[in-house]
């Protein structure tokens, strides 16, 4: 079989609805070969988040120097912080075959689409709007008035996902990464992505058939 | 989450591919909750195969009297030998949200799309086409001028798979079942096939937070 191009995947959602929980189980699974494209932030560090590893961590000053020098594929302001892709390796790893794994925010998926449209855009959701405000809450890192205005950007953020390929739910953790490698999986399944290998052994045989005859 | 409607999914592929072996090994697996569609035929059974199980063996006059009474979804003489879908508790599997499972010819898998066409096609493709030489050769049910027949067959028919939605490749008997699972398992993830239920939720909880406030 002839090497397919890699899938560019990339998984967003509504703040809080575990992104970042649900990347962090596939990539600790072994098998897991996907490459992971990590984000740059100017977000503070949380608790048990590593440089490099979860984002590249960065002033707001070197955050715009990578804007200037157009090395993002996206990047978006968010509840006063920056976001963003960095181009680096992204396209060399897509044309070597393998699958690059974008986990970003909801405002970057969309410019991802416009610029990356075969991509396979993940959106994960909430058990329920109920189940996002209780995690929100529990993560005991917002007021009420921030879990207020995040509720009301989810609504508007959940209805972004007619725009997405997939809708997975995030309610058990290990569902959700199993269904995530499903797609993935069935993604390098469709015909398109197959047909030409195919078609290439079609015409090798009877070649060598009408040699033979 | 609303229930959603069930899929059907329609395994084809060439002669010779091993698509009865494919089907029966996802079948075997009792966690597999997929409704099988046993397929009618009039040609000969083979050792090892199950009347209702495998297939719905009969005569030519009791096969036509199915399509007379316009009970088969589709139906294609192959090599000799109808083969055709009873059309009975399919529908009503569908509407009951469970998956219903074909495994048929690529004539009839056509006709098939043509009357469903929200339907997922996968096609079983042969890992070569010298390899599927061999597994006819192999079977020892076949003489040389009949497996020659069959190979153009084969070409033709692997030509279709255009027509088809994924292409799965008959290498390793437990990865082709692995992939197909998975197929099955994304395609209830589209977007358009879960936004109706996420949209309701969020929907209710706006209504409660109106009412509160």
């Amino acid at each position: 079989m002839l090497k397919q191009r890699g899938l560019l995947i990339v998984l967003s959602g509504p703040s809080g609805v575990g992104k970042g929980t649900v990347r962090s189980a596939i990539f600790e699974d072994t098998n897991c070969d996907y490459v992971y494209s990590v984000s740059a932030t100017t977000r503070e560090r949380r608790p048990g988040e590593l440089e490099g590893v979860d984002y590249f961590f960065m002033s707001r000053e070197s955050f715009e120097d990578l804007i200037a020098q157009e090395a993002l594929l996206e990047y978006a302001e968010y509840v006063g912080n920056y976001y963003g892709t960095p181009l680096a390796s992204i396209e060399e790893n897509l044309a070597q075959g393998r699958d690059v794994f974008l986990e970003i925010e909801v405002q970057g998926a969309r410019k991802v689409r416009e610029k990356i449209p075969e991509g396979i855009f993940i959106f994960l959701a909430p058990p329920s709007l109920n189940e996002l405000e209780s995690r929100l809450t529990d993560r005991g890192t917002d007021s009420k008035e921030v879990i207020a205005r995040r509720m009301n950007k989810a609504k508007e953020e959940i209805e972004l996902m007619r725009h997405y390929d997939y809708v997975v739910v995030n309610d058990e953790i290990s569902e959700a990464v199993d269904e995530i490698n499903a797609i993935i999986k069935s993604e390098h399944l469709r015909v398109e992505r197959v047909m030409h290998s195919i078609q290439a052994d079609i015409n090798a045989y009877f070649e060598e058939e009408a040699k033979q005859s």
